[in-house]
């Protein structure tokens, strides 16, 4: 076992055993839960409901005072003690009872399963009517039908809480959400409980239905920001919050419109009234999520690049604009730094950097691009400025992902392949042909290691001819008017160099060599589609097998989704808070040296 | 010393000492806060400031978690501990050290002295500006300068955060209620903290702003409830809702509304802006509780009367429509039962009736009459239905308290003087007069102890000429146009036999007689008015000494500025919840038969 960790193996039905390790303090329970392993607990490890037993078997956890509570003098003999409060210090073996209640599990994130603990929890109650000698209040009545949680209670719990009550013969649903109650419905609707997870974007935001109940995501839909107006990128619309004092108002409600249209569509599509939905999760960099919760950006986008605060408690829907359950709470990850914000959290977390023992490298690729290197012994996280040039920004013939980009480049003796989006007739050159067209043409030996075209009598002959100049640039020609321009070669140089200047120098903080790195993980939505192949040969990723380089999809999304699953994955957002290292790039005297180092091309 | 009680010795500067006897149990920092004895503190007794050191030189207090951290061994050997923490669980002599931050007191209640701990504290920080080195967020800087207290944020504390920061060059003071960081200020405004109690009574609602630095009343304001129109008391207003839908809207509105204005108003004769204003807190009976919060108050009004809830925890001045700060909690005070609410609550902890070892009786007189009979040994308490006779309604010349209402009523010789509110002619009957015009005509024996009045030639001569009869109904004519009638008195018999049947039963409870009582206390503004002589003389109070019947003032609106002087005191209230035992007196087979002993006067 690795040096500061403990291994607990738990002993399953049937004698199954499973081995899994943890840094030392970690309850049995959040051990199990983190590694999928199922013990009864209906509090969510609280120590209130008692139920979450287990014996030790080899190994000492000392009885702590809600042990003697659960557990009679013999079964404390016998090992017996609550699994979230049997923190392990040394190895243990432990044996696990058979379930009780089977908790449900869903596959999420990189193909992580996850038991189902929900922080929306429904309770179907039949109480008795009250009488002279029987006055507890309504609320008291309620509370102790529900006697394994102690919950906080919401006004809006009770305003309409005794007429609910009577009407619906006290045969009522309580609805909760973490700690706190937030409804009482009448009759029995414990089946029926959603949440929707949001991927708040810059550019794109995704909404995601999901039943809390079983898991399943019941549907989904995107947009565009309807902040695109203010500015393409998150510098853009902070500059708008300086220069006029109504636009933070205004950056606000378009992103609660935006929030709020694609929570009715989801609700809508799936049939899910909106009322229903008790609970919302949303992952968003840090200057989208300062806006959509009205916090004034400015001092994000300026030297020092400071956040009014890494994580946002006790929010409500209301706050980002969304109407659905009127008290439903909100969670909103949290951020790392200005530029490593609650999205990269939620990818990290969807991903389980933090618990896969592989040295794993994490990027993010945008306008600003989030790196995380490490694995379940450490991470470290930075940001590199790569500027648009990936997104189609700052590119002569330039366009996003969208029908008509040209998404795919490659060069063949008989001349140049491409393929579009949509199938229709090339209007323009998105990042991932960006980055292919450049990498093909470095291949080719078109493009030298310093990122010049090479003069046309040293080109190969088939391609020779597409070299040509347009306004006193060159270019090459990749289809009747879509070209890539010298200056567009150069604006990916500025990019990929930022990138590979931030991993480079992840690697020296913590002492590795690319090839000690056993996986890459694309994030976001550039990277589904970015060649592999093409990103080693321009050195936007570190030169490895290219098997050893994966797509992982919309993360931040898959990480809300989570969020909102298990509160138990929620909890290891929080822990990600404490065992991220972030490091400045901006700050360190060597970054230009780097940079300039990392500008050409690997040959 | 009693059964069940610890003795603890506070030996103070000079060598003065001061005992006080508490439940075991209770810590040693709380025993001394209840009796007005300072210790030092800044967290207000959370175990987090560590300033709150004392030496226990005679008895045991064992060593806990806290107390390592705070003190070296040697200090641990010498005896000392961390007051807050140190619950006494025998006698003990404890040794104070002299306050480095002098505690200011204000005196409240019922001659009670109160150490000022508000709820609402405000720090004044010099904050170091952040650096590409020190990229600290906005919230945790302020958080790191106020490391004795940990805190709940809210969003609208971090919404303007970033831009006062730095707009006032790091120069802030943080405004805290309770464990709630609620917003920071620019500059220096530590001097200026003021919240508001509220008296929400069901006729008359009465505002106090208080300076909680120096614990002074500032300014109070009153007015008649705007829920007025909806029905004088409680039942007609809880029909309104049961008739009409729309009713608790309006009656919530018209709540809010009234102490809004009434807030506006105390704000604006001390020169105080709202937004000072950070926190208020409100005693009221349940009804006027429920309505405010616009909880449906319906069975609150029917057998077998029952509560929405008895405390409403985490609330916020703007659920009471009260626009101070936009962030500032409210306080409302927890009921005992539903006809025992929080205006009680409040008077008691005003009226020091858990505190004191004397044995007491506490009346409030309204249409609903709350009696609680008790000592620091224990307390109970009931509700009696006295009806509406003691505020002058159901008398045929009845009116409320205010101008031309005869007040007094004395008999002579010469024949009837009265007093008479503003001096002017007499305009009616209100219920102090009432009392006074039945006890003295039971006095000269123009009442019999059944309540008729006697035949005219039985009369004292010199009043026999004011026997007379109106609509055929026999009459005493106090002055012109103003007279008593044969049902009025009646009417008072109801009320004051239910309300004796309260005490008695009371007594019979506990097992005490009217002598043991060492005091009554009248609370409420009708107690203020009545003459002690003939509340005992028509049998009201027990019989007792004059001098053992004390006028309590309104000890609800006091029990509201406890609230909001001293988080103790807060406590006190809710420590009252478990304290005081409640008798349901509908409940009695018993309470017929009671209650026709009741009805006949003293003779």
């Amino acid at each position: 076992m690795s040096e500061g960790r403990v291994r607990l193996t738990y002993r399953l039905d049937h004698g199954r055993e499973r081995d899994v390790s943890v840094p030392p303090g970690v309850t049995a329970f959040d051990a199990a839960s983190w590694n999928g392993i199922a013990i009864d607990s209906t509090c969510g490890g609280h120590g209130t409901c008692r139920k979450c037993g287990i014996r030790v078997i080899e190994g000492t956890v000392p009885i702590g005072s809600l042990d003697i509570r659960a557990f009679g003098p013999e079964k404390l003999r016998e090992g017996w003690r609550l699994a979230c409060r049997a923190a392990a210090n040394e190895d243990l073996r432990i044996e696990v009872p058979e379930l009780v209640t089977r908790p449900k599990a869903a596959t999420v994130g990189v193909g992580r399963q996850v038991i189902l603990r929900p922080a929306v929890q429904k309770r179907y109650l039949e109480l008795t009517e009250p009488t002279l000698s029987d006055q507890v209040t309504d609320l008291d009545r309620v509370l102790a039908a529900i006697d394994d949680l102690e919950l906080r209670v919401g006004l809006s719990a009770l305003r309409g809480l005794g007429r609910t009550l009577r009407a619906a013969d006290w045969k009522v649903t309580a609805v909760i959400v973490d700690d706190l109650l937030i409804d009482v419905e009448p009759g029995d609707t414990s089946a029926r409980r959603y949440g929707i997870a949001f991927d708040l974007g810059t550019t794109t935001v995704v909404a995601t239905l999901m039943d809390l109940a079983t898991g399943a995501p019941l549907a989904a839909a995107s947009m565009l920001s309807k902040q695109q107006p203010f500015g393409a990128d998150v510098i853009t619309r902070i500059s708008a919050t300086m220069m006029d004092s109504s636009a933070l108002d205004k950056l606000r409600e378009l992103a609660h419109e935006t929030l709020d249209e694609l929570a009715q569509e989801v609700c809508k599509e799936a049939s899910v009234d909106p009322a229903e939905v008790y609970e919302i999760a949303l992952a968003g960099n840090a200057t989208m999520t300062h806006l959509a919760l009205g916090v004034d950006p400015e001092p994000l986008g300026v030297a020092p690049f400071i956040m009014s605060a890494r994580s946002f408690p006790s929010l409500h829907a209301s706050d980002l604009g969304v109407r659905v359950h009127p008290a439903a709470p909100a969670m909103a990850f949290p951020a790392l730094g200005a530029y490593v914000g609650g999205d990269i959290v939620a990818g990290l977390l969807a991903s389980g950097m933090d618990r896969d023992k592989r040295l794993r490298l994490f990027i993010d690729i945008g306008t600003n691009c989030e790196i995380v290197l490490g694995s379940a012994y450490g991470l470290t996280a930075t940001a590199a400025p790569a500027g648009p040039a990936l997104e189609g920004a700052a590119i002569r013939c330039g366009m996003r992902a969208a029908e008509g980009a040209i998404e795919v480049v490659k060069l063949s003796p008989s001349g140049v392949e491409h393929g579009v989006i949509g199938d229709v007739r090339p209007a323009g050159l998105c990042g991932s042909g960006l980055v292919d067209a450049v990498a093909e043409l470095v291949r080719v030996g078109l493009i030298d290691a310093s990122g010049r075209f090479v003069p046309r009598d040293q080109a190969p002959p088939e391609l020779a001819g597409r070299l040509t100049e347009v306004s006193g640039e060159r270019v090459f020609v990749l289809h009747g008017e879509v070209y890539l321009s010298q200056r567009d070669v150069r604006e990916l140089q500025f990019a990929k160099a930022a990138i590979a200047t931030g991993w480079s120098l992840l690697f020296e903080e913590l002492g590795v060599t690319a090839r000690d790195v056993q996986q890459v993980l694309l994030a976001g939505s550039f990277g589904s589609y970015l060649s592999p192949a093409s990103a080693v040969r321009i050195g936007l990723v570190p030169r490895l097998p290219l098997l050893r380089i994966v797509s992982a999809g919309n993360v931040a999304g898959e990480g809300a989704k989570l969020a909102l699953l298990s509160l138990r994955e929620r909890a290891g957002a929080d822990a990600l808070m404490e065992e991220v290292r972030y490091v400045e790039l901006s700050d360190r005297p060597d970054f230009n040296d780097r940079f300039i180092e990392q500008l050409s091309f690997p040959v």
